[in-house]
């Protein structure tokens, strides 16, 4: 490789080529990085010989590739950053979860490319020109539509995340899963478009007074069936919607119509939806009775617990990572409520005996994720790094101890606790339980 | 194929097979459309005989495709939402255009893929490992960073709006390109992920007093380079970015570092970032003298004029778009302006004489897009469909009259005149110029 060597210098700084001291910098906490920085810099700059020689790359001297047009894709240097599922996990990939990777993502936007997946009986792309949405149960006039009428309608764009009721579940009996992408990446966030479900149910003259519940429906083979409250619906936050992003939902996430239910745990944004039907009672499906319940620890279980409490995890530094060197780390990670917006994050990183405020990122918006970050000098000894969110409610995210004292070891669903990542004295971490 | 039949019906409507009439439907304004989509989707339960018969599609009993996992795509079926090239507009396609097909878009997010590109010498997929991103010039202590040491320091992430200063340049001779991806579609929106460039110029120490500008430089072949105003580095607003909608930016977008200058043209967001050097005036340099200036009537031209004023586009419906049948339309589009917030936007369908304004999608936030809808109802007349936005300063976009009163025909770049759509009785919309 040639050396890199930014090229076409107006002036040659005096001190280009000699390694850098400490003097100078602005920020006391990045003093110890920002040395480093200099000092490798610069000696990047006389590899290879004779400095005053630009031994420039080729992409600064030739011509590059045409347009992409089309469909872009990653850079080939990205090629790590994929969904993953997890050997073992399920018996087959149809039925059966792909993980985000959390740990390299930024801000709060999910890329539609490496949106979690959880199917129960694989995935379909479904042609949208055949595609019917009826609306039937307690209505004055039943309907169907057409993916071309519907998407005539008025649509609302809204940034909401989507967490599977199971994410997390694999750490209630302390498995201890080694990253962030297999401990929360059934997690993500996107802008979703689609028309209020309240507008069409008004359309077909539903029963508003009898008319309680709405089962939702999906039309691949699962047979999934999730029943919605009509205060959820009233409220005109769940959305029939067919945008993810300012494209076309995925196939793999339910193209080209999905129950959009803000808040609420993922099962219940129903793919490849089919049809709504009003009712004055929970339908008390398969999907809401024998799976996504809650075992309690007198061996009862909670049924239609399906709001997402408030959560949080740090993405950086977390599980699989290595921290190189001593210094200055910016800690960083996301928070969500099914309740609201986040009010705060504390950031710990001596196992929960300390707390510091982090920085929200803007904008804080609600049932959707929030960056946060927070400064840290690592000063190479072992710390616990831990964060704990609270939303506007004022409930606050419980550590191990308190989520297991109400919930007990049982469950598979709804784990909220605060995660810890382990950092060794060599600079590994490590997925750990504490408290 | 087989008829779409919406299958496991719990209770058959009395009236299911039955055409609908105009009754029971609470939003007067959408009966007419809503009217039409329960006669058809009635039909279409009977299509292929008896309706008895659960002829289900394939993938509402089959067993669907395994997990995407990886790096997912859209559907088969939204093949035609590309990015596009005008045949015949550049000599090349490395010093050329692609535009993001915007009628096709929802929300204010553009899915990376579609991003729109804008290259000068073709695009390069750089090694982030040899990439260097170096600070000179008035600074006490120069710098060159790695990308593991850049992303290692405090990062936000921000939305904003991209716009080339060219978009909507072939407008001014009324050259009338057919769709608003021709018109428009040099406009894309993300959340942009890095490091503000005011932190790195404080870790060299920069001088703020004498260093008024700085100077952004790309590693590609071509030699771009654009000055900057210190005052708008020190708002914190430029940033050296790296991420784009949650992962690393794509390569036709600069990977795998680009200058994020919110609210200003294209090509001062430099691609493939390597160097920023501070100095005590502009740099004058060929993209700001030679190109990206505005030539005005009087034979002058205006220099420096970066900033993208405020302005908007209907996106639907538009240029090569088809009214099928009179009746209700939701009107939607973007708005966006480079001095801050959309403050409002108004709505037109005939011809500018009679404004209405329409519904702003939350959150507005400042330099970003803002997505508009307004109710309409076509009664089958010729129609000229409109948008006007005004931002946080009061600036009004002007009509090409009032623009072209200030800055002739001459220009290419800064083109923020309000779009005409022409909706003929046939349905067919067209590009057309009023004003």
């Amino acid at each position: 490789m040639p050396p890199m060597i930014p090229g076409r210098l107006r002036k040659a700084p005096e001190n280009f080529l000699a390694p850098q001291g400490r003097r100078g910098f602005l920020r006391g906490a990045l003093a110890a990085a920002a040395s480093g920085m200099a000092v490798a810099g610069a000696r990047a700059q006389v590899a290879d010989g004779d400095p005053n020689i630009l031994n420039l790359p080729t992409h600064s001297t030739g011509l590059g590739q045409p347009l992409a047009e089309g469909y872009g894709k990653p850079s080939q240097f990205e090629g790590n950053v994929q969904r993953r599922r997890s050997p073992g996990l399920t018996q087959t990939t149809q039925a059966s979860v792909s993980f985000a990777p959390l740990q390299s993502m930024f801000g709060i936007v999910t890329p539609s490319g490496l949106h979690f997946e959880r199917h129960h009986q694989g995935w379909w792309d479904v042609d949208p020109s055949k595609h019917r949405f009826m609306i039937n149960g307690l209505v004055k006039s039943p309907k169907v539509f057409t993916m071309d009428e519907l998407m005539r309608l008025p649509a609302v764009s809204r940034f909401h995340f989507i967490e599977c009721g199971a994410n997390t579940g694999m750490e209630w009996g302390n498995v201890a899963v080694p990253t962030c992408q297999y401990t929360h990446g059934m997690l993500s966030c996107s802008e979703f478009t689609g028309v209020p479900l309240v507008t069409l149910l008004e359309m077909a003259g539903a029963d508003f007074s009898k008319g309680q519940f709405v089962l939702a429906e999906g039309a691949d083979g699962s047979s999934m069936t999730r029943t919605i409250p009509m205060s959820m619906i009233r409220s005109g936050e769940v959305l029939v919607a067919y945008g993810q992003n300012g494209e076309m939902l995925r196939p793999e996430n339910g193209y080209p119509l999905r129950l959009v239910v803000p808040g609420v745990q993922g099962v219940s944004w129903v793919k490849y939806l089919r049809r709504v039907e009003v009712g004055d009672q929970p339908y008390a499906t398969k999907d809401e009775t024998v799976h996504y319940v809650d075992l309690m620890p007198d061996g009862m279980h909670r049924q239609y617990t399906s709001i997402q409490e408030c959560k949080s995890v740090v993405t950086t530094p977390s599980g699989g990572q290595m921290l190189l060197d001593r210094g200055f780390y910016s800690i960083t990670g996301l928070a969500w409520s099914g309740r609201g917006k986040v009010r705060r994050v504390d950031v710990s990183v001596d196992g929960g005996r300390n707390w510091r405020a982090a920085k929200l990122e803007t904008p804080v918006l609600s049932k959707c994720l929030t960056r946060f970050s927070c400064d840290w000098v690592w000063d190479g000894q072992p710390a616990i790094i831990q964060s704990r969110a609270v939303d506007e409610t004022g409930y606050v995210q419980p550590n191990y101890r308190q989520l297991r004292a109400v919930r007990g070891k049982g469950s598979i669903y709804h784990n909220n606790a605060i995660q810890s990542w382990g950092v060794e004295a060599n600079g590994e971490v490590k997925n750990v339980q504490v408290g």
